[in-house]
């Protein structure tokens, strides 16, 4: 089962977020056309649109009010993808080649950009509801804090749970809280609507996050779409390496293939053994399942619809998922 | 003489301007406060805060009103410098190490991205202007076109003067007209005003782009803070070549030396006397004088006001100056 799987009450909006994305990177430009089109059909779960959408069935939903947001959401989320292969080593994302490793650098850094900006265009449609720029423009500026602090980190084995925290929050939690907050507010929801969709959607993203950090070590590079340890490999410390780090008797072993820059299969294996026998694995799956609890809670102030009915599903599944 | 010693009616203001730039990049990451830091100590000339401060003379001139618009046009120009030096092979700009030349190409990709997303927090202010966001937005997107057209027809000694002209408009022009546009906009000038500003601000920023062509290949590398033939070395197509290109009776030799990815110094001097020869540096001052004389034209139609004599030399000193 895949989290998709869950979207069928919307399926028929999805795909017209998918053309909508499809028709918006159209341009003259070859190069950027194809770059663009490479990056769409390279997939992904269409999560934000879809909370997006969710988030606006919660108060007259409109599918046109709502449209923009959620092509603009999918853009930024793409764009901070293709940022991300500057940096990061791996050479393929969900099973296919990187922008970077068909285009290189400049191309991955101007397309990124390229994508944010289209979004800006679509956001700038809303101009009678202010509130959502405001909030996509602060969780603009909060992800990026959030990579270059992923950079500053980088094989820093004296951070703390609390730094990943801030990390993943803005890598990943604040999008999805701006996801099915703002399809709210696009469709005139007040602030007893929108505010508790914010609460669920930053708790289920907090767990999306660390469960993604977690199948980073041990899920099936076939499902996972990328090499297994991929974080570990590039230095990038996530909440099970934390609490190895703290609690494992192999610790000094595991220091030591951590603090490695070129870290062989074996080492990555190595690393992973010690991670799971520490107790890692099943402290970083109850900080997942706490998460989701919170989102579950934020969920029982709102209207009882058969909607949020799916989002308490969504959130099982996200931090049950094994890809 | 500098183009800034012509700003001397607006300093104060300017300064308000550069104190604002200074706090609005103070975090709690230090890397981040380093990297913002470095960039805005590496100076600039702050022509776009400048411009947007003039078009805001031309109607109910309020610091306060035009200061955000200020503060986020330098720090677009400045996003999209660091994103330049992904692509660009160049260790300094302004005499300094670039941001990539001292952390690399993640970080330059991420800090461009921070400030770009912060500037976005400042439009979001304007939330009575709604012009403001679209025009940004839509300049955004058609810079990014440039960046990338830049990347596409690198080598590409077969592009014409249209090429050129769609790629300069995209990668300058924009920006500048938005510059000189909004900042009347943004104290609730009517289009009658607006548009000739932007008009203005358009042809001087073509002709800035074009004098900066010429002099990537005739400056003194001392003035110009960056090697001599930067440009060609790097394979990016201007005017002056375009013209060589076609008209030179060493056309051949050109070509050749254009084409080669790793160019001695002595070639970059010789492709160098190859386009003065071919009189292409007097055709592109030529051409920069034209774009001049249609500023000045739409500044006719302006209010006959102080600034717009001010704006008439700034116009005059963009077509002759040296660096």
């Amino acid at each position: 089962m895949k989290v998709t799987d869950l979207f069928s009450e919307i399926r028929e909006e999805l795909q017209v977020v998918e053309n909508e994305l499809k028709s918006v990177v159209q341009t003259k430009n070859q190069l950027l056309t194809e770059t663009s089109t490479h990056l769409l059909n390279a997939g992904g779960k269409r999560l934000r649109p879809a909370l997006s959408l969710y988030g606006a069935t919660f108060y007259n939903f409109n599918l046109q009010k709502v449209l923009p947001l959620a092509v603009a959401l999918e853009l930024i989320h793409m764009a901070t993808l293709v940022h991300d292969d500057v940096v990061d080593a791996s050479l393929t994302r969900r099973g296919i080649p990187t922008v970077k490793a068909k285009w290189g650098n400049g191309i991955s850094t101007h397309i990124g950009t390229y994508l944010f900006a289209k979004s800006l265009m679509l956001i700038a449609k809303y101009q009678k509801t202010p509130l959502i720029s405001k909030v996509l423009s602060d969780t603009s500026v909060k992800m990026c804090e959030g990579e270059i602090q992923q950079i500053s980190t980088t094989f820093d084995i004296q951070q703390s749970i609390r730094e990943y925290f801030y990390r993943i929050k803005r890598k990943t939690a604040l999008l999805i809280a701006a996801s099915i907050q703002l399809g709210a507010v696009a469709c005139g929801a007040p602030a007893g609507i929108h505010l508790p969709l914010r609460r669920y959607g930053y708790n289920v993203g907090m767990a999306f996050q660390v469960t993604d950090d977690i199948l980073d070590l041990v899920a099936d590079q076939g499902q996972l779409g990328k090499p297994v340890g991929s974080d570990l490999r590039q230095g990038i410390i996530t909440l099970p390496v934390i609490y190895a780090l703290a609690k494992s008797p192999d610790r000094n072993r595991l220091v030591e293939i951590v603090n490695k820059t070129d870290k062989e299969t074996g080492e990555i294996r190595e690393a992973i053994s010690i991670i799971s026998d520490s107790g890692a694995i099943d402290y970083s799956f109850e900080t997942s399942r706490k998460f989701i609890n919170k989102a579950k809670e934020a969920l029982k102030t709102l209207p009882d619809i058969p909607t949020r009915l799916t989002l308490n599903r969504v959130a099982d599944f996200i931090s049950i998922r094994k890809y």
